[in-house]
């Protein structure tokens, strides 16, 4: 985090918003892609799990080890064609506290490769529970014995529990040059029984769910227009994907869906702005695991996922109109 | 966990489903109480914090053991009184992998007790990250390092991504004879901007996601009736309990708000079914900080905390009925 002097409040402050951060990288790499990183120790590569002295899950250390080793390499191989990733915590936490520490040396690999990290955590409590996940998940480590680790960059947060529950991630995200992403419309055959109902004056949950998004990122406004609190909007309704691109101008779209879930780069091309940007695109399965789809087969497996970062990159920038 | 010989299934099955536990527990000790576990280093007894060669958080491992020493020293004065707790999993996040490993330490002491532990997580997400949630938050953990460990009893879970997010959690219940809260009508101020949002046909979006429950429930019924699919509905709104209460006969409710966040013994009255069960109802702060109180400023801070635990559950069970 690039730290600058502001003389009103006499204090060190992030240089840049995440916002504009983000957008700067997107359009340096020329690509709104982001890998998403939803490691399974039952999907990894031969070539990585072969080495381990179990072929199984059974131990968490040899889990953990065999996941590391193929995130770093996910990581080395994504890095020049994504300006972000997104880090599932779920699949970490799976492994327990072995599994927590191995998300954080993720993150700081992913940082030293110079890549934006959203953690992919979907948390959601009261005020002050809110403050604790925000600095469990989203802060810089506030502790003597882990001064040198950095956080992720951003947070995925769930809005179901209202306002007090999402603003301790805005301050948060606000003193540490951070952002967030709140689940609006999710990808998901589930989400429509919850966030398609429709309120009485008409408007759909998401809707009013976005609207609030966009009210509560309006203290994190960056020089681009644009706020550090985003939204999480599906590319699989590729209609509402259109309608919440321009219900919420200053709101970047973190989309997933797109890959394994079905949305194609048509559906993608509504969730940008006229400026051709405004969003980014999360592709996790399609490209951590291309070497299981037959038109990689050929390829070595790491190969298999250089070359499917790419063309989701180039799809991508191509619907972007970048 | 007990497990019993299934013939028909040809498998060792947990002996009792969660929700004839856990109704069996709170007639036993006659208390609907629970007491939530939001251990804060800085709201600590001086007892603790000053044996400690630090005063401040500014090291995991000393904030970690403090808070370890302070929740076991709860569980053991609360056991007595109370059938279950609630763990705040943030609360251990927030101080990374030490904190995850200290939080499966207190659930093991909280087991040894007899206690039921309620991991307080709030997670949600698409299904096969659900399913990894599950394991995480939920499951006995299946690693060979770890197998001598147990999982909670049951965890929090957020619906705002539908029945894909929850079912997952609902199936690893059933696995394990454990069972899920999913929040429905929080008792934060911030609830009502989404969850009392009324939809077209009149119904609140409280009461759409309480009749989603006690269908997503309708697998796991046990022997008295009740799911181990229960809803976290909040004390603050007595009239909104009452409704939900009716509508719902066969979940158990799970009350946050009761002390610290203003609910009195009369609005918790509502949540009983005619029976006298059919609720548990957490306090936090108001029992395990109690020492901070101007009514138990004179004795020492273990028995503040005891005679909270003692007061609650006698104004609890009173307003049940028991």
């Amino acid at each position: 985090m690039l730290l600058s002097w502001c003389p009103e409040k006499e204090l060190f402050m992030p240089e840049l918003n995440f916002a504009d951060r983000l957008l700067a990288a997107v359009e340096a790499k020329k690509s709104p892609l982001v890998v998403g990183l939803d490691p399974s120790y039952a999907q990894l590569p031969a070539a990585i799990t072969g080495q381990r002295s179990l072929n199984d899950e059974s131990d968490t250390t040899v889990a953990v080890d065999a996941v590391t080793e193929f995130c770093n390499k996910v990581l080395k191989l994504v890095a020049p064609h994504v300006a972000a990733v997104k880090i599932n915590s779920a699949f970490f936490e799976q492994y327990y506290w072995d599994g927590v520490e191995a998300f954080s040396n993720i993150v700081q690999e992913a940082n030293a490769h110079g890549l934006i990290v959203i953690n992919d955590a979907k948390r959601g409590d009261i005020g002050n529970t809110a403050e604790r996940y925000a600095t469990a998940t989203l802060a810089d480590p506030g502790f003597a014995n882990l001064d040198e680790l950095v956080g992720p960059d951003a947070v995925t947060v769930n809005p179901y529990m209202g306002a007090d529950s999402v603003l301790p991630f805005v301050k948060t995200a606000g003193e540490f040059g951070k952002g967030i992403f709140v689940l609006v419309r999710t990808s998901n055959p589930g989400a429509a029984e919850i966030q398609d109902q429709v309120l009485q004056n008409g408007t759909p949950l998401y809707m009013h769910v976005g609207k609030l998004v966009e009210k509560w990122g309006e203290s994190l406004i960056g020089q681009r227009g644009y706020s550090s609190v985003g939204a999480v909007v599906g590319a699989t309704n590729p209609a509402q994907l259109a309608e919440l691109r321009a219900a919420l101008p200053k709101t970047i779209l973190l989309v997933p869906g797109y890959g394994a879930q079905g949305g194609t780069a048509q559906d993608i091309a509504r969730a940008f702005n006229a400026d051709h940007s405004g969003a980014i695109v999360n592709a996790s399965r399609s490209v951590i695991y291309a070497y299981k789809e037959a038109k990689y087969a050929e390829l070595p497996w790491e190969k298999a996922i250089e070359q499917a970062a790419i063309a989701a990159k180039q799809e991508l920038a191509a619907a972007a109109g970048m």
